[in-house]
């Protein structure tokens, strides 16, 4: 897979150097670039922003260095070509407040394709013809409000490339981590078995994978009850998950 | 404000030192610290990390190291006082998926505090007694799984930090941000004023002050509603914003 990630910014991406994302780059899973928006900026002070039409506050991304900053990063005349112009091969996706509440599966279905585009929005956002005429997709992280797209950009990478195979160390980590299996994790608990007078709990000091299975499983149930209840709509529930809700509706465990 | 960071990766922030994160640290209107887990763990191999009780992939984060450091960053010589403790002064916040989905609103409540303990999970998670007798707070920034929480961690610095007073040159400019309103923004436009066969919309180049602000709260609540309904159950509404949705609801608009 091939991510290309548009910023002006380029600096502040350091995460992407590390761990797992470092790792999974130095395997060749994954090429991670990132381009600089100015380099694609022209004029003399190659400006990347100017102020919005009918005023307000803060500065708006012009299209010219995005139209062409994506066309050269695709290597796709299509990109600059009049309209109408065919949909591209790969998402160009604009990291936005506005665009579509980031997911699992989301992330699952980006790591279906063999390029992404990622642009940082900055500033008070991007030229709305940005939005019209050159991305494909607008994914936001979350509601509330950053500086910038690129730690949304970050976000995207980190989950999109710990999907691809290979990219986890130890296999099968992923599948019962939070939000991977429809529900929350449950707890945890590693060494000392008493830190201060809190206990591991027995079972799971026990030795029975059944009964260890069984417990994780209901904790998980249960934490995500009582947390995250809107989760339980969409998760996949055997119908022994479905007695044991029950029983937590009915306040029996 | 200050805020302090526990990671296993401090090298990764490099996002703080930039942009408006920066500058406000340079006006000293926050002191953001940056703490290494790995200097408050003990032994020959400063393990921060064990295997999980009841088996299964992955390591988890011990409960020991952290409880010290949080005790030093605090210099606070209740945390490692032996059970039942007072709560303690500030909030020491536990960034997991399985927290309360982080919002804007959460950014404003935080913002109100002298001072936060960002505490970054990794790997499989942290020792369950860290939760039960450690934290506060645990928060999530979105349904994803993401390798750590140190992007989590600097997403809360970034929203929090933007929202202390002075910390952005233009003032105002935060006011119609997405979100900060409760309502998604509606578009931008700069120059120039066509490019390629689109034109920027006539009233943004009218000069009428008046019409314009009404085009953008009219743009504003008609995005909302094509992407984002359920932010219109919150938001605050005019009775000249419900009559628009209506108008929107009737198709009229």
């Amino acid at each position: 897979m091939r991510i290309d990630i548009l910023t002006l910014l380029p600096e502040v991406f350091v995460y992407l150097n590390h761990s797992i994302l470092q790792r999974a780059q130095a395997a060749g899973l994954v090429d991670i670039r990132l381009h600089h928006l100015r380099a694609y900026a022209t004029g003399k002070h190659r400006a990347t922003d100017e102020p919005p039409f009918g005023g307000g506050g803060g500065m708006v991304l012009k299209p010219e260095p995005l139209f062409t900053a994506v066309a050269s990063i695709l290597n796709d005349e299509q990109v600059n070509a009049p309209p109408p112009t065919p949909a591209p091969a790969h998402p160009i996706i604009l990291m936005t407040p506005q665009g579509r509440p980031f997911t699992q599966s989301i992330a699952q279905e980006l790591a279906q394709h063999e390029r992404l585009l990622l642009i940082c929005g900055r500033y008070e956002g991007v030229d709305e013809r940005v939005r019209q005429h050159l991305v494909t997709d607008e994914i936001s992280i979350g509601d509330y409000v950053l500086t910038g797209g690129e730690l949304a950009a970050m976000v995207v990478a980190d989950a999109v490339v710990r999907l691809l195979p290979g990219a986890l160390g130890a296999a099968g980590a992923a599948e019962t981590d939070s939000h991977a299996t429809g529900l929350l994790e449950g707890p945890h608990y590693t060494k000392p078995a008493t830190f201060r007078d809190w206990k591991v709990p027995n079972v799971l000091r026990s030795g029975h994978a059944g009964q260890i299975a069984r417990w994780r499983r209901q904790e998980a149930l249960r934490r995500t009850w009582e947390r995250r209840p809107d989760m339980l709509l969409t998760a996949v529930l055997s119908e022994e998950d479905k007695w044991f809700l029950g029983q937590l509706a009915a306040g029996e465990q």
